[in-house]
């Protein structure tokens, strides 16, 4: 006769729900992660498998791998279709090839979603085919596709308007992913392509960087937007702000009243979260994040929390924890901490309340912005600064050693390693590529 | 007023193609090399690639990066349809996206057929989409996608059989890939899975190579091929040979008069050479190769060579050239030279004679054998040999370093770092992919 332990239900394998099956690693419970990928990925370092400078696996690793150790941890390959708060039930497809889906019935007696978040177009969820985002590995090697084959089509072209359109990136957003993004990409074109063509001068690449509020970054002080401004400016960024984007198509962008000719388009404005407030039928607010309370529990689901970009709270002292990798981490050390407690019987534990250990933007190859409250640093050091806390922060040791050896290799050479155009070409043209398939 | 430099075409960046463009790097000519992808291949280690032991990006460069300081060479991408040899042009399809293919003509003075082969079906072309083959990096990424769901499905399955169709990967072809990918399979399976999955034990995975003919690695001694189904043994893979593939399907293989249920199989029992004959009209053997004279040069098409795996050719001292890297790299240089002599009204070389420094296959972790004509070796030193040569081959001085260090890590802790399923899971069913897309 076996006693049926307690089911620990984690959706999504990102930092939140990674953090939460960590806390529970001693818990008497069955802890079943599920996501609809194999992998975890080390976002903050997205843009760098964008733009060339990093592999895939560089900032991937599987979580069954992650959580191999973790004896009392499953992992499911499967993607979310629904939950049944009432039954405790959650329904998943499974999604591995073979004879098509396969839909499972997973009871729990906690669950704790981290479904994470994808990018908002704001009601024009059309302009997606030409302006693609950036969250998850395949969204990374299509941006990298999309802008070394804008570079080919630019050699090849006969007509300079053509080629000057293919010679134009217009980056959406000026948050942390917009302002990383433009900065790499300015450089990919005036140090690792610069030799490589005949007929053009990738230097002569035209990078824009468009932010409808008045600043970049504002998550930052005023100063550390200027300085980024000015640091992307010097790699040859163009930044405008108050420039509000009316319109995408195959062709280019409107900004304001003007149209501007440009091959590639990237969406960094905006996020929308994954459906978990729909599958509760909870409140959720404008983006689609669930009101949580304050120790994240969904109110009216009993046994039923959200974390990470999936949650909206505002903490026990008053601020608001933001949508970033150190929130969903803390935030996942909080719940899993609180089920072990629950489980045994030791109580609740006091309000959440996120601490800011800092933030950091990086713009190209020397300089970045940091502001840890006490202290704002700018320039080579904020930089370094940067390189190494990411690098600590990469989950699996093997990957820090590829991620530093790949980073010092660049910047002793300025080559980008990565820079392979995979995936059909003929089949996928770029103006009408599917759009990436949706989170769960 | 300009004077018209000679144009050289060079079809196809592999290992023939940029030996030619190499050879031909101080000629007062216009090099041309086109490839349909933007990245040459070592082809060697792509079956590492398949079983997540190396990133794509440890194994392959950007042809444009390759030829970056070669100031006589430009690089199309682009996809050849057809060569008209009375005209001395080729036409070329541009695949950059956009607004779909755009055809162009390229004239030429000299041509360099290097378009290189993919698996062959023995007239069982259907076959291909139960059986991939392993030729480019979206085969190994497709091929690894396979293998990992394989798992994750066993690890769901509910019926005992559906399991173990899932736990068995049959590997057709017992030539020098065949071998590697099945011992490489197989450790995948035995060390880097292991304590990965929670309902199943990936070590019970079966392994098998199935060769037609009466021994593996008919290029080898005799004692070779029984060194090396001795080494694939002990690591548990189970080699038949004089057993024939009957048929193909979704949910397995005929071989001989036996079925064997398997979700997954691979085949690397056969080439086809690229259309070169048929773009030339040539004739060709019944792999396709062009029948090429003792310099290359393909009789009846005036300044037209073809090289490698596109070209059969038995050499000077009656020895055949095999469709191997190092000979299509020395069909490369020769052919380049007699070019670079021609344009200089230096006459032409002696009869191409090939030299072979030796054949080395690797059988897992610690096995491999060689055998250099004057020395045999097996077992570890075989191996360790087989390392530095495919380290020291790599044409990119950055990749030996990544290559080094994804070798030394997995060396050390048996994992596996490129395990990522990537793509599209859902609408790409193993039973229903579509076959990649033809080589040219």
């Amino acid at each position: 006769m076996s006693v049926q332990r307690p089911v620990v239900l984690i959706v999504g394998a990102g930092f939140g729900g990674l953090s939460a099956a960590r806390a529970l690693a001693a818990a008497d419970a069955e802890i079943i992660v599920i996501d609809q990928r194999n992998h975890h990925i080390f976002q903050p370092l997205l843009y760098q498998v964008a733009t060339a400078g990093l592999s895939p696996a560089d900032i991937a690793g599987p979580v069954r791998s992650i959580l191999s150790e973790q004896r009392n941890a499953t992992v499911v390959l499967g993607r979310v279709c629904g939950v049944d708060a009432a039954a405790r039930s959650v329904e998943i497809e499974l999604r591995h090839g073979g004879d098509g889906p396969t839909r499972r019935q997973l009871r729990y007696d906690y669950l704790i979603l981290a479904t994470g978040a994808r990018h908002a177009y704001f009601g024009n969820d059309h302009w997606e085919r030409y302006a693609p985002g950036l969250k998850t590995l395949e969204d990374a090697t299509a941006i990298r596709r999309r802008l070394l084959l804008a570079f080919e089509r630019a050699e090849m072209a006969v007509d300079p308007a053509e080629r000057d359109a293919n010679l134009t990136i217009v980056v959406v957003g000026g948050g942390p992913t917009g302002v990383e993004l433009a900065g790499s990409i300015a450089e990919l074109a005036r140090a690792a392509l610069a030799k490589d063509f005949r007929r053009i001068d990738p230097r002569k690449a035209r990078v824009l960087l468009v932010e409808a509020g008045p600043r970049l970054l504002p998550a930052f002080t005023e100063g550390h937007s200027e300085a980024a401004r000015v640091a992307l400016e010097k790699l040859g960024v163009s930044v405008r702000v108050n420039a509000r984007v009316m319109d995408c198509d195959a062709a280019g962008v409107v900004v304001g009243e003007e149209r501007i000719p440009a091959a590639t388009l990237l969406w960094a404005a905006g996020v929308q979260a994954s459906p978990a407030a729909a599958w509760l039928g909870a409140a959720a607010d404008r983006a689609g994040r669930v009101l949580v309370g304050p120790d994240f529990g969904v109110p009216g689901c009993e046994g039923v929390f959200a974390i990470g970009d999936t949650a909206s709270l505002t903490d026990a002292a008053g601020k608001v924890v933001p949508g970033v990798a150190p929130a969903a981490k803390q935030a996942g050390y909080y719940v899993g901490d609180l089920i072990v407690r629950r489980l045994s019987g030791w109580g609740d534990l006091p309000p959440f309340r996120y601490r800011n250990y800092g933030n950091l933007a990086t713009i190209g190859r020397h300089a970045a912005v940091a502001d840890f409250g006490w202290v704002r640093l700018r320039g080579g050091l904020a930089w370094w600064l940067w390189g190494i806390a990411h690098i600590f922060f990469l989950i699996d040791f093997r990957n820090r050693i590829a991620v530093t050896l790949n980073w010092l290799w660049s910047f002793v050479t300025f080559g980008r390693g990565a820079r392979l155009i995979t995936g059909n070409l003929a089949a996928q043209p770029a103006a009408t590529e599917p759009p990436p398939p949706p989170a769960s």
